[in-house]
C-alpha cells in the first residue's frame, strides 16, 4: 500500500499519527480532503497552525490555555475554595461540562507510574503544593481514574493535602446511573456496597 | 461541550470535518496533538499544505497526481491496451495494490446518478471518449461497484466502449474468496451461479 505519490503519502502518514486512525481510515480521510472538501483541509491546516502557536499550558492548573488567560483559574472559581484534581484535560472537560462543579481544577497530565518514570515532579505536584500554600483552598476533590495507578496517585494526593491541612474528598465509585446490577462487574459492585450512603 | 477556548474549538471543529470523526474523537485527537505529539501536529499541518498546493488531478485518468506527472498514465501501462474504469481513487488504489493489473485506469470520481445531478459530463466521460479515440486501447474493464447506480454506469460505459469498437469486460461478481456460502446473501449467490465458468 506504499505506492502513493510522495505528497499523498506524506498526508496519509501524518493522518495516521492521529489516535484511532489506521491505514485505511487515513487513506479515506486523505482522499476525502483532496477530493471532496479542500476547504475543510485548508481550515484544518490553519487550525493546527493557530493551535500550535496560540495554545499553551496554564502555569497554575496545567490545563490548555490561550493568550487571554486561563478560563479555569478565575477569581470566582477560586472563591469556592474547592479544587478538583484530574488526570487529563479530557477528564476536566467531562467534569466541567457534565456537572455543576464550579471550583478550580488541577490537571496532572498523567498519573504516578514509577515504572514509566512518571513521579511527582512530572505531574507538577510542586505547582499543586504552591497552590495549596496560597491559602484560598479548603477542599481538594480527587477525581483520578479508578485504576491501580490512579488509586496510588489518589493516595499520594490525599496525604499531600492532609499535610497542608485541607479537607480531602474522592469522587464516588459505584453502579453507574442507568446501569443494571446484573451487568456490573464485581469490583464495582463491591465498591458500591462499601461506599453505601445512609438515606 | 462548546466551552472550549476559541483556538481549541477551531481545531476540534476542523478535525470533526474528517470522515468518521465525531465530537468525542475530535476532542481526543486535538488533546493528543496538543498534549503528546506537537511534532505530529506540525507535520500534519505541513503535509496538508503541501498536499493542497501540490496534488492535482491528472487530465487523462482523473486520478490525483503531482507535478512530476501521473504515475498511472505511463507508456508501459498504455502498451497493455487495457483500461480499467473505477469509481473512486480508493478503488484504483485497491485494484492497483491488490492485483496484477498493470494497465491504465480511468477514475469517474462518482457514478451516474441523475437525481443528484451527476451525468456523463460530471464523470468526465468526454475525456474517456477522447482516450478511447486515441487508438491505443483494445479493452475496457469496467470495475464500478455492484450497486444499482454502479450497474447503470457500467451499462452506459459498455455501450460507449462498444460504439468505439473496443472489447468490454466487467470484473466478476460472486462469492468472495474465503467466504462461506451459508453466509453469503442471495443476490451474490444468484450472481455467482449466473456467472459460473467452465473448468
Amino acid at each position: 500500500m506504499s505506492n502513493y505519490s510522495p505528497r499523498l503519502n506524506g498526508l496519509i502518514e501524518a493522518l495516521r499519527k492521529l489516535p484511532g486512525v489506521g491505514p485505511k481510515s487515513a487513506q479515506r480521510m486523505a482522499f476525502h480532503l483532496l477530493d471532496r472538501d479542500r476547504l475543510a483541509a485548508e481550515k484544518l491546516g490553519k487550525a493546527i497552525g493557530e493551535a500550535l502557536s496560540g495554545i499553551g499550558r496554564c502555569k497554575t492548573c496545567r490545563m490548555f490555555c490561550e493568550d487571554d488567560g486561563c478560563r479555569y483559574c478565575t477569581s470566582s472559581r477560586t472563591a469556592t475554595g474547592q479544587l478538583c484534581v484530574v488526570e487529563t484535560p479530557a477528564d476536566l472537560m467531562a467534569l466541567d461540562s457534565g456537572t455543576a462543579f464550579h471550583g478550580r481544577y488541577f490537571v496532572l497530565m498523567g498519573r504516578l507510574s514509577p515504572l514509566d518514570g512518571i513521579g511527582p515532579e512530572e505531574l507538577g505536584l510542586s505547582t499543586l503544593q504552591s497552590v495549596m500554600d496560597d491559602g484560598d483552598l479548603q477542599e481538594m476533590i480527587i477525581a483520578t481514574n479508578p485504576t491501580v495507578e490512579g488509586e496510588a496517585t489518589a493516595y499520594y494526593l490525599a496525604e499531600m493535602a492532609k499535610a497542608s491541612g485541607l479537607k480531602v474528598s474522592r469522587i464516588a465509585h459505584g453502579v453507574p446511573m442507568g446501569g443494571e446490577l446484573e451487568y456490573v462487574d464485581s469490583g464495582t459492585l463491591s465498591q458500591a456496597l462499601t461506599g453505601r450512603t445512609l438515606v
